[in-house]
């Protein structure tokens, strides 16, 4: 008997297609319910919720439970309302987010902040968030109301603590990733979750399927950091440089100023402190992190993760939904180059 | 056989101290629920949380969950948690409130987002929310989940209703109702309702301390929105004029409005709009309130829910619980005196 192994890399052009294909049935029906909850008699609030949520976002996390649940076999619709709720949760936060980062262009377009001003924002990210509870009171599962009322919080905490670190020369790497932990893999890590919830299987594969999204959020958020400093513009659509601009201590800025000399750690002081944001700072600073190799290695650490999340769910079968969920890690760290 | 009227305006200084003798043991166990809470290994979570949750409210719709819990007789304890819960939606509310209004003082102290900043403001009010939700579905009650996460979509459709209508002259009084019944009355509602949910009783039960908490919470903005024109600078600890600095359409400017001349409609629309905002216009519209008698038909209508709530607790015993819900109404419309 041969064992599968299944390791990164295997692929030289992964694509989150087999994903998309895989959950496509299902997500029309979620797509029905996001919706239809985000109606309200109040119409600043659809039209403001729908720039978001119609404006071409991958609906990674709802695409994760609706796959996970798949994986295990399991035959039900109980999932379709929890995975709306996780979109409706992970919306209000980007509402929440722009406000907070003064952000002007997501995915490519301008934020709603910028279009209908921080108030209408916030309010809007309430009543999303609000509506996912709803949603999670309806599939009439509590121990899927703990994980998402838990993550929430736990993204919140995650938030804040990000908040606290910015322009902070010395946050370590390891409160880097306490932060991505909370702020990103945690909703990653309960959309999998949730799937083993509503199916009633075991601890072992709630905590399998757990462990798969966590490893995989991280990556995803390693990746992202990573993005900020080499692509050209446009490759994620958000604003090159903002995570510089803004002070943010992200994994390529920490290894950097690490591996730096003390000339190029007081640039990194300086400009984390506010006092260089120019874009020949930019340039200076993406000089630096390429010859430390931080960029490389940020990648390098997400690999690791992604690796961590594919072995996460090597005790379920083999089949279509594990080989899509495989090419889901590799697209997620391959989309860098 | 003689029936007992409960009538307002029996005493002439209600007050709050009976509701508060009558919840007190309950209290310091859901204040210790609360404090519990609220902690983070994130330290800016506890203290900017604690500003604002140690600074002086009156915890008064945890007091009516406990309150409605003595009213029927309940002698449990599942309450506390979701009395928590409902006091961490409030204060949410009030982190966001503050930052969407931009106000700088609440209670007579700073507001957070003047000290700590909007971000900050923002990230702990959601947290505060999530935590909320993590308190309900330890209580274990769908139905309790259920009315509150419902509640809370409401107050965010009515912020967000309110947040349309700001500076807008043609804001009629139906709407304005809408908007305080959806921002306040809701989680009023609320929290008494899950009193009676808790403790296993009839839909009618229900449905009256429902409408109890629905109309006193109607009673108590129309009376704060009275205020914000009476009050000699410090009656409640924020700024009187600030409602009309910010051009917001309470019923004491759609009552001064509809019943003015030409000339001070011309004043009201331009004063709605931004345009006369200073402290002599201010003085100039409370002169206009008050030749239109809009503040005392304001508390006239205050006095009208008020005594619709005191009416739907009629089919609960007579009794010290009964006797302090109604003082509290009494109190709660009395208070603009």
């Amino acid at each position: 008997m041969t064992a599968t192994l299944h390791r990164l890399d295997k692929r030289t052009d992964p694509s989150l297609d087999p994903l998309m294909a895989l959950v496509a049935d299902d997500m029309n029906r979620v797509n029905a319910v996001i919706l239809d909850r985000m109606q309200s008699k109040i119409p600043l609030i659809p039209e403001l919720a729908g720039h978001l949520i119609a404006g071409g976002g991958k609906r990674m996390r709802p695409m994760l439970t609706l796959a996970c649940a798949k994986l295990i076999g399991y035959g039900g619709t109980r999932h379709h309302l929890l995975s709306a709720a996780v979109e409706f949760i992970h919306t209000a936060t980007l509402l929440h987010d722009d406000v907070v980062d003064g952000s002007d262009l997501r995915r490519g377009k301008r934020t709603a902040n910028i279009i209908w001003g921080n108030p209408a924002s916030v309010l809007v990210g309430d009543f999303l968030f609000s509506k996912s509870f709803e949603l999670m009171v309806e599939a009439e599962s509590l121990k899927a109301l703990r994980v998402l009322s838990g993550a929430s919080a736990v993204i919140a905490e995650g938030e804040v603590n990000q908040l606290t670190a910015i322009r902070r020369i010395d946050t370590p790497e390891d409160r880097y990733l306490d932060i991505i932990g909370a702020k990103t893999a945690a909703l990653f890590a309960a959309a999998c979750r949730i799937a083993a919830i509503v199916a009633d299987r075991s601890d072992a594969d709630e905590a399998a399927l757990d462990a798969y999204g966590r490893n995989l959020g991280i990556a995803f958020q390693l990746v992202d950091d990573a993005i900020d400093y080499v692509s050209d513009a446009d490759t994620m659509g958000k604003d090159a440089g903002d995570d510089f601009r803004e002070g943010k201590m992200t994994l390529p800025v920490i290894l950097a100023y690490a591996r730096g000399d003390e000339e190029s750690r007081a640039f990194w002081r300086d400009a984390v402190s506010g006092k260089r944001a120019s874009d020949a700072d930019l340039a200076h600073a993406i000089t630096l992190i390429r010859s430390t190799r931080a960029v490389d290695d940020t990648l390098a650490r997400a690999r690791h993760y992604g690796q961590r999340a594919i072995d996460a769910i090597g005790r379920f079968p083999n089949g279509p939904a594990k080989d899509a969920m495989i090419e889901a890690v590799e697209f997620a760290i391959r989309r860098a180059y």
